[in-house]
């Protein structure tokens, strides 16, 4: 998949998929929401902590994160028809976001991207995901013209 | 959520994305699809490496595992309304199935699950992950009857 099918992909995908390696060195895993931040050439994805359930237990996540920045992330697409499947994993490292201006912009981007956080908007930290590497693999080529085959005989 | 519920979620979901942390200590996070074998109390996930696509990748990521065998992998709902949000993580530890009856029994598992592994069986290794812990959440009961609301005024 080239880049820029790719980076369209996490552009709109609604939801991603966030792997950390907590200080024990297992692996973690979250369903999440964020935005795309696109400054060329820097790449940057934002979450915000629900402020909501189980703070204790996302303070501790923000703590590992910390400890071990890394982060890898997929938007992926099922479909029971294979051919159709795809994936985009980026790899990158995460900050909390200290500086106000920067917080401003990401929870903006956020309330564009989810009306949801225009009914209630969030006050729990953001982080920053700042994208280091982008990959991508389809089943087969998106968009590309495909010859018209016949079904099976 | 109790267990039973979110068993039968794990059970149910057609993919889950799971991570794993690599020789250089970074998660790493792929989709995949499986099948949850329940021997009571013992509960197995099988996935089977695809036969076709990225070969040497997919070898690697199996050295990977044995290296570190920690895995979690979450099975997920996103929805545009938030209060039907859920997920189901589970925690556990990977090993490639040598044993042939296990194995057999595992890509059966699969092939019932998906249609599309019996049209074209795999012949890849077999990676079972016994599970040693579950963790759900829901953005409100799932199932339980709810009082009836009024819409705000």
């Amino acid at each position: 998949m080239d880049p820029d099918e790719a980076w369209a992909r996490v552009r709109s995908a609604r939801v991603a998929r966030m792997a950390t390696v907590t200080p024990s060195n297992r692996p973690h895993v979250i369903p999440f929401v964020f935005a795309l931040f696109e400054r060329d050439p820097d790449r940057v994805v934002y979450w915000v902590v629900d402020r909501k359930p189980k703070r204790s237990r996302d303070l501790k996540r923000i703590r590992n994160l910390l400890e071990n920045p890394a982060v890898e992330f997929v938007v992926d697409g099922y479909d029971e028809d294979w051919t159709r499947l795809w994936w985009v994993r980026c790899s990158g490292t995460a900050r909390v976001v200290d500086d106000a201006r920067e917080r401003h912009e990401a929870l903006h981007a956020l309330q564009e991207k989810y009306k949801q956080y225009r009914d209630t908007p969030e006050d729990g930290p953001v982080v920053a995901v700042d994208i280091a590497t982008i990959d991508g693999w389809a089943a087969r080529a998106p968009r590309s013209p495909r010859p018209s085959a016949a079904p099976p005989a």
